[in-house]
């Protein structure tokens, strides 16, 4: 793939599965910049990556804000308590852009149990929250940080993209398929009921059978180029 | 496996999901009895798989009440607007019995996008009107019928197992096996979630990509013997 490079700001790139997509991203040549609260913390974060990576990779650090407004696509990974508060602080940042939504609605401490919102999935209420000046993405909810974090290591688990808009479910599978991953267009915003739900079958499967990082394939779909 | 063979109800045994897994069971040796609205309905049923599997299959057909009452362990393979109507008639049936259901919680037109129940999974809507003398269990949901039917081809779809009585998830799970199938105790009941919904996407994906029947493989797990 020789897509043009992106700028791509990661909203929570301190934690542990917005950190390994920001990797995987600096790491296939893209800009990253990482967003936290305050603009220290991320910056932190980012001098830790540049440090993995070395000096080519092109990573930075700023407050929410400031990296939202700075990127073409703009990736939310925060927890569940904290989606609605960060996507009001960056709406305005966010109009015209894509948004890939990689929030799991986990209710602690029953974090094993599905408990969505009433009314479907989170991401829709983010939808919601912004408009239709936001083209919402929902992806990557399940890919394990302890896979993404090891960057020679293929990840045995496929991409979830759900999207009202097509042509952004597609730019969404093809920054997967940048970082190695094998990704599907798997219909409107509403289906992403399932990416969010899954992530906690996937802790309820890795607690019973005792192992790191559960996942699922897609059977009986054409063979992708990765 | 050479685990008792049991007598196995399909309620709705006529359609073709639960069709084929009756067809299945019947040929691992269990007695299976068809149910349907009206024993007429059912018994035709049950005679052409009968006619597929030869005269040793134990198949019979029946109306539905009269088939789960002389059951062991009731299926519910109905459409989702006869789910609780079909529960209804039969719970007393059903009083100390498990009840696998099998239900996909489709809304047409609009197959291909999730729409579950306010609250949550349809098969917790099941519990709650059968009380707590009925150990309910979701199963096979995202297992085409096109595969069930192959009988000589490997189904190249995990099954997800929840239920809040893990004991009655283990033994959902050895019915599986031994009709080929790989399956996992995916959780509590609620995390039925997943299962529901995953049907509507994999029918997304199915169009999309113009494949006949998609499915899921749990990676990252132990091995089974199948």
């Amino acid at each position: 793939m020789s897509e043009p490079k992106k700028t791509i700001a990661v909203l929570g790139g301190t934690g542990k599965e917005g950190g390994g997509l920001a990797l995987r991203w600096a790491d296939a040549g893209h800009r990253v910049i990482i967003g936290s609260r305050t603009a220290e913390r991320a910056e932190e974060a980012a001098s830790g990556m540049r440090a993995t990576l070395g000096p080519a990779a092109m990573l930075e650090g700023a407050a929410n804000p400031q990296a939202a407004r700075a990127a073409d696509i703009v990736v939310l990974s925060v927890p569940f308590a904290a989606q609605q508060p960060t996507v009001t602080e960056v709406a305005d940042a966010l109009q015209g852009k894509i948004l890939i939504d990689v929030t799991v609605p986990l209710v602690p401490p029953r974090v094993g149990h599905v408990q969505l919102p009433q009314g479907g999935s989170a991401v829709e209420g983010v939808q919601r929250l912004l408009g239709n000046g936001v083209r919402v993405v929902s992806a990557f909810q399940n890919i394990s940080a302890h896979h993404l974090t090891r960057l020679g290591e293929a990840v045995e688990c496929d991409v979830l993209v759900c999207a009202d808009d097509a042509a952004a479910a597609d730019e969404v599978v093809a920054l997967a398929e940048a970082i190695g991953l094998t990704a599907w267009n798997a219909g409107p915003l509403c289906n992403s009921v399932v990416a969010e739900a899954l992530t906690s079958v996937l802790i309820s499967l890795n607690r019973r059978y005792k192992v790191p990082g559960s996942g699922i394939r897609l059977t009986g779909l054409p063979q992708r180029a990765a």
